[in-house]
């Protein structure tokens, strides 16, 4: 046997996060049939790992024992060279139970400025984990690197995505059409590494 | 493609700690190239996660980037019920730089005296990673069940095994011979599912 998921397999998401729920269907375009976690009722467990893949690996664990499923969580974040790769995993925490990310990228500005940083290089992490119920979980990383731009443009995207430039580009990640960043994204990076690993 | 193991792959074993070196080798008994991470003088990384899973895999994604092949490691630890599932990860850190089992073992003891416990039970968890170089990682877990016995009886297998009787039988994993122990234990069990998983 190996591990492998058979396009048109039942896959649970297990996201509450509509932005991120809106990129992964569009990244998985019908190659599976997505249910997500909320529907189902399932409970959001606590984010208490240490890492990207630590929290995703979690998430998915969660949702495929709770459902009897195989469940597929993303755990993603930005981090900024010159704060040391804060915010990473607690870059939602950082806009608070609110969600605002409009002051989560102030306090990013303001913490650059209490620094003095020059070097405004950062970097989006996606890590997405398949897990079978009460069996193996599979994870990937994924990585885009930018630099961010002030103040924060673009209603596109979610998060961060309006102060992140990607490498070379002019556009911020909140600027870009869905495709343009879907085709790029730390996601979907991962995505890549996961349909090497299982499809 | 699906994630597979070859039979006869070099893989990097990702523990400096012997006694699990010895039972992953005879547990895995001539299936692959096994190399130790000590042999290629790999660092031994901080154990910075929560769970024996996040650990697992946190150490064998080290040594599989840092050796360029594919890494196998082990986080284990045993979890007592009426101490809420403590030492848990923290399993080799009870035992000190000295690694004293002896002394963490006499801790258990004294610990369950302090809450006055009756119950005993404990399990021991076994959680395996297998990570490709900078690229998937897979992950499983296996436990054991049984309760607590004092004092410690028997010199074989490591860590607490000799306050360990697993469920239904009278030797403690310190008695029991190694081939008992490893067609019974949590690293076994977890193994039955990597083997499902990935061969």
């Amino acid at each position: 046997m190996a591990l492998k998921l058979e396009p048109g397999t039942r896959l649970v998401v297990a996201t509450h996060n509509p932005g991120k729920a809106r990129e992964l269907a569009e990244i998985l375009e019908g190659r599976f049939q997505l249910v997500a976690a909320g529907e189902l009722g399932l409970p959001e467990p606590d984010e208490t790992e240490t890492t990207f893949v630590g929290n995703a690996l979690l998430k998915a664990r969660a949702a495929a024992d709770a459902s009897g499923m195989i469940a597929l969580a993303d755990d993603s974040g930005l981090s900024v060279k010159a704060l040391d790769g804060a915010p990473g995993i607690f870059s939602a925490r950082w806009a608070g139970p609110e969600k605002d990310f409009a002051m989560a990228m102030r306090k990013v500005e303001e913490r650059l400025e209490e620094v003095g940083a020059d070097d405004l290089s950062a970097w989006f992490t996606s890590a997405l984990a398949v897990a079978w119920p009460h069996g193996p979980a599979v994870v990937v990383e994924g990585e885009v690197h930018g630099v961010l731009s002030f103040p924060p443009r673009g209603d596109k995207g979610f998060g961060y995505d309006p102060i992140f430039l990607p490498e070379g580009l002019e556009q911020t990640f909140g600027e870009m059409a869905p495709e343009a960043k879907d085709g790029m994204s730390h996601r979907a990076r991962a995505f890549v590494k996961l349909k090497a690993a299982l499809l």
